[in-house]
């Protein structure tokens, strides 16, 4: 299984194993070529497996135990999932033989993968376990990724392999026809007011100059979704402007639109329903133009529409480089975002899980110095830390920034762990706001203005206050607590440039 | 819903909610008797219910956002279905009518829901709400008790709801027929080696006490699961001898005996499968009688047994009070244990998921003050924690002893804080031998004697080594490290009498 998984590319297997896998952790030895990664819960295995995918564009294994240690990976799946990242779920089961006898650690696994996974097998046997793992490998490799989920009952690591299996080709992305690029074009063509909708490859450089190119040509404006997988920004690279959270400022900024062509993107959705608000955030009767769903080849979908409409090949507007200045006095969401921007080395990784701290930074770091930013495209709290763990064993070379809300990381705070462990180059930044914040913006705008105790502290986050400082140095991570954009201007510019992991907690 | 649940019984929710549960959190305060408790992760929830549940031997309810929140308290509720504890969640979802658009949050909830849950309902209108969470309430409490998952749309919470539904009577244990009393009475008649197989309620202690009663009339041995829900133990009840967990000592306790009796507990199978060991623990040939199944009235069918034997009603022979002496020297499973026995005050909570160290206090706590002890019922670590906090949530007279293991506690690290704004009164002994060190002994039964540097790592906690002390201080606990066994009893003896939690970290 191994050996195979080599041979199909595979690198990096995220594991937090128990002794359905044993035989699988006692061949780690045995292969050339696979890194181990002990994390010390499975949550951090698939957040991480989900950062690494979205960097290397290449799944990464995760190892975990029977149904609940996978159910413990879930949430964070869900967030791969939606990333059309990909994944390979190793799942250790009990021996075929002794599944009947329904044994305490037992479950329905399948029913627990399928919400989270594009693909699922339940190994019978050693013989066709190279070949189910290649199969996995492919499916997950499938454009532009998804999760795929291989269930390995132990006797089926135990008992004798048929050898390795070769590597299967996955599935490219589909080409998009040509008369779907002749219909956006000849719309935007007629459209007085329209728009290009980003998502999904469309936010990567490629995808990003092509569809400048267009917006260029034909004055559409180009927005992008919420909460993308991974955007190439900064310097160098077309901004774009990212549809607000909240569904009514969402209308308001695709309203003035008749025209709306999609690329990579499904029409965007409010994240939640609220009384008397839409589901579908692009007003009624707009034109709606899909010119490439998330699995087509999106990038050569757009290069094909920029040529279309005539655009030239230098067509593309490149953000300029321009850091903030560094930020003084008050430590806040914009002096924080200004504070990143202004210090982010080249080729940084930002990993976003800031919430209601992390709005500034995104419009104030258009400018700065090129980056990757990885988004929360699942909404399940927790995918920070374990994201940012992931993209930097993929990208050992940058620097990994996780920007991230309090009440987030105490998901899934164990990876800091694995960080030292890895010596891995992440900066996190605590936001400690003391508070679900977002839930108490919520709650006003569920009417309830004067939130009675109770209510109140189910959003609250004090009463103790968590210290970071010493939670980060009790899991092996250099940390410090800085009460001012001063300080964290400071401490932030050393963290930066020094080797493995540190932590920040700004107290906001 | 919050009042129906009210005149159902139900006091206490457990609640980590999201966006989809504001109108629910913004209730509580409008409904008297219903006690909230954030949780800073969702498997703390699952965990604190079930624990509470063993012990108040009626629901909490829990309540969680959505499929990836749920998910996350999955691992916790296999440990709840497998200690058939009383559970009520309370999943908020997606309005009914923004299901369809497939925004980001939403997933198969109940494809996550079945394989931890005894019963699912959907709800489809806040008309049905208040009726849906009696039925809820009485699916959970149904004799002995069981997991019950409503799914709650946020436009069924904030719609106007149809008042309270009247509580449900919960389904009573079956009562079981004379003929099966009959039948288990002549079989230990007739063995010369007998024994008596306890599980579930029957270790209770009115089914223990019918239990010893029947085994000193009929010379049965008196056996009992390896994972209990909850056992009564201590001095003035009868001792039972635990299973051991591994499969060939389970079978070399249960090889002399040609019959067994079987009282609230299934036919014992291995943990796991290993080669050439089989899944069913009592050895082929011998007589198997069900006295009773879990779900029956184990405690009425096991004096109805001790009768029709014969035996006195005060036959039952009952531990008498004996504690160890105050350990000295070394700190190790042994002493540890030694140390609990020595001092743990009467009507104390055991929680044991110390793994690997637990061993020796099992057996030298069977005369110790009396006791509940808790066990993990369902394999899935990361119980211990969490399950101490529902605990002491049930028993806020009772002193909780949470005994556990360093690698699992880190799963739910997060239930210390919870803990802290409670102001629980449970005292955390973490047995730091910074190693997954049951799969050290599974690499070592599988064959493993010299594991490579890989397998090694896989199942090492060094590097960086987990300081619990920050750990728990970072989350609001006061804590010290202890590195003998003489530390050990001086600090024990004073945190087993201070108000509010607090946390020794064992160097073993």
């Amino acid at each position: 299984m191994l050996r195979t998984a080599v041979a199909a590319g595979v690198e990096v297997c995220f594991a937090n194993p128990g002794t359905t896998e044993m035989p699988l952790v006692a061949a780690f030895d045995a292969v050339e070529g696979m890194r181990a990664v002990l994390c010390l819960f499975e949550g951090v295995c698939t957040g991480a497996a989900d950062g690494y995918g979205r960097m290397a564009d290449k799944p990464a294994l995760t190892l975990v135990h029977l149904g609940p240690g996978f159910a413990n990976g879930i949430a964070n799946l869900h967030n791969a999932r939606r990333a059309r990242s990909p994944v390979v779920n190793v799942i250790g089961d009990q021996a075929t033989w002794h599944l009947a006898a329904d044994a305490p650690l037992t479950s329905d696994i399948v029913s627990l993968a399928r919400p989270v996974s594009g693909w699922i097998r339940s190994v019978t046997s050693a013989k066709s376990l190279a070949r189910d793992t290649a199969e996995a490998i492919a499916a997950a490799g499938g454009a532009p990724g998804q999760v795929a989920t291989l269930i390995v009952p132990s006797d089926c690591q135990w008992d004798p392999a048929d050898g390795i299996a070769r590597a299967i080709a996955p599935a490219a992305a589909r080409r998009v026809a040509p008369e779907a690029v002749r219909r956006a074009a000849e719309l935007l063509r007629k459209s007085s007011s329209p728009a290009l909708f980003l998502g999904g490859q469309a936010l990567r450089e490629r995808g990003l100059l092509a569809a400048s190119r267009v917006c260029v040509k034909t004055g559409a404006r180009l927005l992008s979704e919420t909460f993308p997988s991974r955007v190439e920004r900064g310097a160098g690279r077309p901004a774009t402007e990212r549809l607000p959270y909240f569904p009514e400022q969402a209308i308001e900024m695709l309203n003035p639109h008749d025209t709306v062509v999609l690329a990579g993107a499904k029409a965007p959705v409010a994240f939640f329903g609220y009384p008397k608000m839409p589901s579908h955030l692009i007003p009624e009767g707009r034109k709606v133009e899909v010119l490439a769903e998330p699995t087509d080849d999106v990038a050569a979908s757009l290069e094909a529409l920029a040529d279309e409409v005539g655009a030239p090949r230098d067509g593309a507007v490149r953000a300029q480089l321009s850091r903030p200045a560094k930020p003084t006095g008050a430590l806040n969401p914009a002096t924080a975002g200004a504070a990143i921007a202004a210090l982010m080395p080249e080729n940084a990784i930002v990993v976003d899980e800031a919430a209601t701290t992390g709005g500034p930074f995104l419009a104030i770091s258009a400018t700065a110095p090129r980056h990757s930013y990885l988004g929360l495209t699942g909404g399940a709290i927790g995918q920070g830390l374990p994201c940012a763990t992931g993209a930097a064993v993929a990208a050992k070379d940058r620097r990994v920034i996780s920007f991230q809300a309090d009440g987030s990381a105490m998901y899934t705070v164990q990876a800091l762990w694995t960080q030292a462990r890895e010596s891995l180059n992440v900066t996190t930044l605590i936001c400690n706001n003391r508070s679900y914040r977002i839930l108490q913006v919520e709650l006003h705008r569920a009417g309830v203005s004067e939130p009675g105790a109770k209510a109140k502290a189910l959003t609250d986050l004090s009463r103790p206050d968590i210290d970071w400082v010493r939670l980060a140095r009790g899991l092996g991570v250099a940390a410090v607590r800085v009460e001012s954009a001063d300080a964290l201007v400071v401490e932030l510019g050393r963290a930066l440039h020094e080797p493995g992991p540190n932590l920040i907690e700004l107290a906001l």
